[in-house]
């Protein structure tokens, strides 16, 4: 199962709307005779791969599967008839499919007679299947904070230089996480002030995300923004009443897919849009997993939203003193009221590291929204 | 070698204004018969509790000495003479004592027929004894700038509430952090806003550090103050032209050890002490390491004067969006002018992460002051 979770790993940022899923083929000796991964969105399921990888070899064997065979018709065939048919006796998977429509493989499995196990490894291939999993019980995208900053917690010094804080390795990984990203966004104030490309570079095979601008009065993108090139398709996001003549002779001259969407405004006088009705328009372009990439407006109010599901850190050890913040307004103005979050990996990237920390305490489980506020426990310890 | 560093470790915070030292005593057949350390100042030296324990069996034996044996008369007796006299036939030590009057213990040793050999693990030794390196080298204290923040860089929610950031094992790590040092720095807005107590607690053996209020108006410590309880000895800073008659009363009804110390301001209008001036009063005194734990503003003078040594950060995985910063002004406008640090350690403390980061590149040489001003490579890769 973990060859088979390490197999689904090598689809995130390019199955989307589908999950990532890999497959192990063993034959009636426990050989390893076929190896798939979902690849892309309408193409084979990873069972179908493997299965033809396997051929004779499949009857009276093994697949290992990090997702439950899926049951239904959709672009391709159901997984569990085509295990049928390859002869499967036995069939172990990690995570239960959770989607109307697609469930009941394990149970068609059973009937026909096949020896059916579930939940083996399901918290580490839930792990990998986290995007998905969350669009799927949630009804929106994964949400992904990313910020660079100093030690200090700078995003720049206080004249605004901020190349570089972090290292070229750094750099290099935020292009990584782009390209398991369906989406990349970015607020008004970060594309006026840094003209942001937001494509993916030197990720070989990656998939483009779609970039967002998220440009609420459709004051910032103009003819010759670099979103407009023709590297990724791109889509801004406006207000529904929000004057769009200028916007959309931007667009038309655009030289990629560049398409405008208008949503409603935030509620209660909130600045911005209504970010639930912004990740519910990427959710039904078949978005499942979003990079927020700044500025500190739009983080601040995608926490104060609850609409953070995890956050990537780089920190760079540099200390400046002065300059703006990482992260802005949350509606948050007592610790009681502070997001905490469960660090599940630190790395180091040349001279800088990199802190990951998801929402919620099981590092496994499909994270949604804020947690519970403040578990910390208060003590009366001095200093 | 690595067995007496960690001998001489175990001396940490409590020899200054002696080097922390160990040894270990092998006989001729390469046999371990003695250890020892320098426990504290006015004490035995690491070779003489190692040369005790060994007693005729160092004779025609090897001692390993972290540091060059002292060839001078101080509270105690040279040790290149101890170990003349114990018949050891080889010396092999790891760092050269760099300290005017103690110097020559090699010289000494090889002109009386022992075998000597300098610099095994030197660098590693060196890390050990950073501190009173740092001292000998700069005649100032070592400087550690310690700070507990959220992952967006907030030590205190936008209300003012700060308990706790961090978890009861980062706490606890910060009382180990005082144990370590002979000094603890709180500048005058952290004693108004938090009354803090600054002695070390929970910490088994450990030497009670000065605790240091740099009150430059002699406008804050007054009667009642925790750090003038009898806990630990306390030190009062004030600019030499601050009206003290409030504070002096106060320092008459201390519990314990309180002394006021005079001192120019600050040059050039900035406001404070100036703080090369501070830490030559505090070596005079013995200190060879100083811990500032806050607030910003006296971090960010010691950091605009060149004067951090290292950065312990105690990272909570939390959001606040709005609160005050751990750095305050550093008289860096620019990203050029950015004080650029090697991280050296990072740990997890319960939920939470320390960094530990030095300044200048090297892990282990004395550090002192600022660095070159950026060496970091600028590129021209696009975001």
């Amino acid at each position: 199962m973990r060859r088979a979770i390490e197999l689904a790993a090598r689809g995130l940022g390019s199955t989307s709307p589908n999950p990532v899923v890999g497959c192990v083929v063993l034959d009636r000796e426990g050989r390893t005779v076929g190896e798939g991964w979902h690849q892309r969105a309408g193409g084979p399921h990873a069972e179908v791969h493997a299965l033809a990888e396997a051929g004779a070899d499949a009857a009276g064997g093994t697949a290992v599967v990090t997702l439950e065979p899926c049951n239904h018709t959709g672009r391709t065939g159901p997984c569990a008839q085509a295990l049928l048919e390859a002869g499967v006796a036995r069939v172990v998977y990690a995570v239960p499919d959770p989607s109307p429509g697609a469930q009941g493989g394990a149970r068609t499995l059973a009937a026909a007679g096949v020896d059916v196990e579930g939940g083996l490894l399901a918290d580490e291939a839930a792990a990998g299947n986290v995007a998905w999993l969350t669009s799927v019980l949630h009804g929106r995208p994964y949400v992904t904070w990313k910020y660079a900053a100093t030690l200090d917690g700078r995003t720049a010094a206080a004249d605004g230089s901020s190349r570089w804080i972090t290292s070229p390795e750094s750099r290099a990984d935020v292009h990584r996480l782009r390209a398991e990203s369906d989406a990349v966004l970015v607020g008004s104030g970060t594309a006026r002030a840094d003209d942001p490309h937001l494509a993916v570079r030197k990720v070989p095979g990656a998939v483009q995300p779609l970039r967002v601008v998220v440009d609420t009065d459709a004051a910032v993108v103009r003819q010759g923004a670099r979103v407009l090139d023709d590297a990724a398709p791109t889509l801004v996001a406006v207000a529904d009443d929000a004057e769009t003549t200028a916007l959309q002779a931007a667009l038309r001259t655009a030289q990629g897919t560049a398409q405008l969407v208008r949503l409603p405004r935030a509620g209660d006088g909130a600045p911005g849009l209504d970010l639930r009705a912004l990740l519910g328009a990427l959710h039904e372009r078949g978005v499942r997993s979003v990079l927020v990439e700044g500025g500190a407006t739009l983080a601040g109010a995608f926490v104060a939203a609850g609409l953070v599901d995890r956050v990537v850190g780089y920190l760079a050890p540099v200390l400046l003193g002065a300059g703006p913040q990482a992260l802005g307004d949350a509606g948050i103005s007592t610790l009681a009221q502070a997001l905490r979050l469960t660090v599940n990996d630190t790395v180091r990237l040349g001279p800088d590291l990199r802190i990951t920390a998801v929402c919620g305490a099981p590092r496994a489980a499909p994270a949604g929204g804020r947690p519970a506020q403040s578990d910390h426990p208060e003590q009366s310890e001095e200093s």
